[in-house]
């Protein structure tokens, strides 16, 4: 296992403390707890709180996108692992504000349960909670079972979305539906060339030939729908988009906002390379494109591999993307429209 | 060789083509050439043009750094190869905006021997030209030697400094000042676990046991000042720390600030358990962090490893470090000083 850390059971500890003592003035914890992250600073009272939360090892994911125009709060869970209902229910009365609070989380059996949970134990502290599973992920379930898909980058477009509403102090149901909006409207796909290994295990959780590829795999290496030799960047990209674009479908006219995700160890030379096709297919199909977003989005720590992910656009969703956002992963100006 | 590429040789104009296509309202290119990108739209009258180049496989550097705030033009090479002179020519030619051209850039032979020919013949077609090799990297040459030393991810604080001080128009001595009294101020150093490929070369530059580290390691994979097995990740930090404090040195009642940059491979959550050693370190000595930079912005493609940068600031260099800034690979708002 190659990897800079300390003790293995010490990781996640180790790097929550590290992003808090980079980034004092953005992030705080709750409760003495370091799975419990909180956005600095003053509640900006009559706000729709938004949490999120899930394992650790795909920053961003989750905790990175807490912050201005995002999120509010994150519980943060062992490598791979769901973080506990307790912790969850420390954030949600930490960052209510009197307005409720909408959790957006991975379509992940633990977290739902865990979130679940949390959402019950609020109630009864009087605190409003609405809950919202993303599921963007196309080859983790066929067309018609879409409830069943997993959570994977896509959810950026949903924190997205719903941190700029609920800054607009837009009442919890509104927020809920413009993030339910945008989930609607995403679709990914991933592809991994090789594997990653959790510190506290130690080795790979899965094998994969030296010249293979596994298309749609998740960002916890489950199973994809289909590992063969490696193919060109052309053919790979044509393959996943093919997918995406039947899936929501996306038609020809549709305005799209696109997010090519690293998974860890890919460079950007090599996404850019995958953007460079997906434009010739998306000007083919006549679908335009309202802005690009490249870099390491929802990672699986040193993974190589990529995700597509695409979100049709409506006039509401398009202006709420568009808004600024600043958290210490993830800086954007107002984007023009 | 496990990447996404269509044919190796055409890896370099590919992801050039794939960047524009992302980026159309941000980046160009001039005299029809991939390798010749400027900042997309008006050039500002009086405005220094702020000018880089390098080889390929370094994403965010070299061209990443083009856009508000920050550069005006990039030449580009091959994987780790110089652009020529007549494409530097080119792109000075096209930034030029009356108040002469500055060309900064990593001190490595080829670049060098280019950017010396680009600026006479720039100087024949009446535009002003200064030129600066930024050489951060400690391991590479002793002190008293820092003229022979690699230019590395350091360059992104000169690159900072240089865009923000030329945005206020001032004149090019002055803009070429601040530059070098940010290369001055700042040291890197690197480690890496695993080597890169390049593309048209097909097998790894060098190789490196399983359980060793190699501190020091350049960005092009040049040997560095220790093989050996690899330690945790404090024992790494704390001699990557010894010897950048000490080479400066920084010293008690300093102010600087820090970027840990990924080599390609190492996922965040790894940087950050060095962060949290190097924020241990820095507090025991008395020096104070005005901001943490954690990513990706020099790399060696799929490299694991990484490298911490320090500048020291005075209040000058931290009002135009603080400055916002906007490119496809780098954006900031204004930081508070």
């Amino acid at each position: 296992m190659k990897k800079f850390l300390n003790k293995p059971e010490n990781f996640v500890d180790e790097m929550v403390e590290g992003i808090l003592a980079a980034h004092p003035d953005q992030l705080a914890i709750v409760e003495n707890d370091l799975r419990c992250i909180v956005k600095a600073g003053e509640k900006k009272k009559g706000k729709v709180g938004l949490a999120t939360g899930g394992g650790s090892g795909h920053l961003p994911l989750f905790l990175g996108y807490v912050g201005q125009g995002m999120l509010d709060g994150c519980s943060v869970g062992g490598v791979f692992q769901s973080p506990s209902s307790e912790q969850m229910l420390n954030v949600t009365k930490a960052i209510d504000a009197g307005a409720g609070v909408l959790y957006i989380y991975g379509n992940y059996g633990g977290d739902i349960l865990n979130f679940d949970m949390a959402a019950e134990m609020a109630e009864m502290e009087d605190i409003k909670v609405l809950s919202f599973a993303a599921a963007d992920d196309v080859a983790s379930a066929s067309r018609g079972e879409e409830g069943k898909r997993r959570g994977v980058a896509g959810i950026f477009f949903v924190y997205k979305v719903a941190g700029a509403k609920a800054d607009e102090l837009a009442p919890i149901e509104e927020v809920k539906r413009v993030a339910e909006k945008a989930a609607a409207n995403v679709r990914t796909m991933g592809v991994a060339l090789t594997p990653c290994i959790i510190p506290e295990v130690g080795k790979p959780g899965f094998t994969i030939g030296d010249d293979e590829m596994e298309i749609g795999m998740g960002i916890h290496g489950e199973p994809g729908i289909h590992r063969g030799k490696l193919k060109s960047a052309d053919e790979v990209t044509d393959t996943m988009m093919s997918a995406i674009l039947e899936d929501l479908p996306y038609e020809r006219n549709d305005q799209v906002a696109v997010l090519i995700n690293g998974l860890g160890a890919t460079p950007k030379e090599e996404m850019y390379i995958v953007y460079r096709r997906m434009d010739q297919i998306l000007k083919e199909k006549g679908i335009s494109v309202f802005h690009v977003y490249v870099g390491e989005f929802a990672t699986s720590m040193e993974m190589t591999g990529f995700s597509i992910s695409l979100i049709k656009l409506d006039d509401e969703l398009k202006q709420l993307i568009a808004r600024p956002a600043r958290t210490p992963f993830f800086e954007q100006v107002q984007l023009s429209v």
